[in-house]
């Protein structure tokens, strides 16, 4: 298995304390030790860097941790292979460009037998069920859509429908951004947080790291973090339920729909 | 107008020490210090930096210098912009997935009224020419081979067409690689060099570092450096005449094909 890391701010925000304490999984203080990544979106551009090395050692990031750059939508991934040999082909966060936009995928969970038909718009270049989810999920978003780019809410009701039916092959937590925003699919195991003002002070977890955030915020700012795992022990953070896919824009959860059987839990 | 720094070899090898030289070019010793990117393919999977930052004083620029990412294709980048702002979007080297293989695409030149029917299979995401050609040239290369990628000779063919194409609007040097071999097409200025045992001492044209590559290499490798300047020297680098494309692979220029009206120029 993997962890997953988000990041949805209304204003641009560097990610440097929670990579460092999510860098420190990779390895150090956890197992995800088969490579690792992280896409910056700026703008409409994309920086995405891989390295197949444990983040915990990995000098690209080392430099991720220290070099602050400030982006609205961020998706980190540390790996524990489960399909797909370590190499830099099968290393999370994917990309791929959709409606002349970069969209960004990372996934947590196996996939068992899940072999869509791929029509080539999008061709997995890896082994990973993931990148192959990836590529089904972009497909179909384009053939239910077309040539136009959707409204993110409109995005957000088609991928609760295209969730439902991967959930199906296995466990599925994701993260998925087109840099407007951030969905995230809890299908065992997420959680979240949203800073605002009044900012407080975060511990890390993983390392014996503290930020003040009242110190580099603005009374304005509100960033939403997401992560397989609590990253700091002195906040609260909100575990999303089994079987949930949230929609994050401007830095707070505004909608998420249950992708389980079961009662509906919506949130808006 | 931009710079070029193209690699394609017989056996993974590191670009610190070409990358050293043209670094500088990025605001030091040149400039083009509108931002930079370099690509490395590494088997199937593509390692992308990118930073509209000046690549003379980038962090990230500074760590590809110093880290041996062993490739045996690699594109990168300087930019002097022309056409798009500066900014991450508009930043080369650009990235798509195309049969299953990601593709990577630098050009310096400019384009005027460049504006080519795209059917929406790849869009660009920035405002540049540059991505707007790489579009046109992936959505043609599909077209007329299908969903079956064809053999790198017969992809030299295809695109030596659409390169006479897009030649018409203006000057379109470029770099283009599917991670299998590196296309080249010198519109105005390129040149190369092909190193192999036995090897020598080679000595940058931008900062005084030396290099003995018979430290480094075995007597069976091959290296092709594709440079806008040459980088050294004390070396005997190719200009690649104006109008003229090139088809590297496994270290050697296997091809080439004039581009311009004018007595045909093969090498085969």
């Amino acid at each position: 298995m993997c962890q997953l890391l988000g990041m949805n701010c209304n204003v641009p925000t560097d990610i440097c304390f929670s990579f460092t304490g999510f860098q420190a999984r990779g390895g150090a203080t956890d197992v995800h030790s088969d490579g690792w990544g992280i896409a910056f979106f700026e703008g409409r551009g994309t920086r995405l860097f891989l390295d197949p090395q444990p983040s915990s050692t990995s000098p690209i990031a080392e430099l991720v941790s220290r070099y602050p750059i400030r982006s609205k939508n961020v998706i980190a991934h540390i790996r524990k292979a489960t399909q797909g040999a370590i190499g830099l082909e099968n290393t999370h966060p994917f990309i791929r460009e959709l409606w002349g936009r970069y969209w960004i995928f990372a996934h947590n969970g196996n996939l068992l037998e899940f072999a869509p038909g791929l029509d080539g718009s999008f061709r997995p270049v890896g082994l990973t069920d993931s990148e192959r989810a990836f590529c089904w999920l972009l497909q179909e978003l384009r053939g239910h859509f077309g040539d136009e780019q959707p409204s993110d809410e409109a995005l957000f009701e088609a991928l609760h429908v295209l969730t439902l039916a991967i959930s199906r092959y296995g466990e599925f937590n994701f993260l998925l951004s087109n840099g407007n925003c951030l969905f995230a699919h809890a299908s065992t195991r997420l959680s979240y947080i949203e800073r605002r003002a009044p900012f407080r002070q975060a511990h890390l977890k993983d390392q014996d790291v503290t930020v003040d955030f009242s110190d580099v915020t603005t009374p304005d700012d509100r960033v939403a973090v997401i992560a397989t795992q609590p990253l700091t022990d002195n906040e609260q953070w909100e575990e999303m339920p089994p079987g949930s896919l949230w929609y994050f824009a401007e830095g707070e959860a505004v909608l998420s729909r249950a992708t389980l059987p079961g009662p509906v839990r919506n949130k808006s």
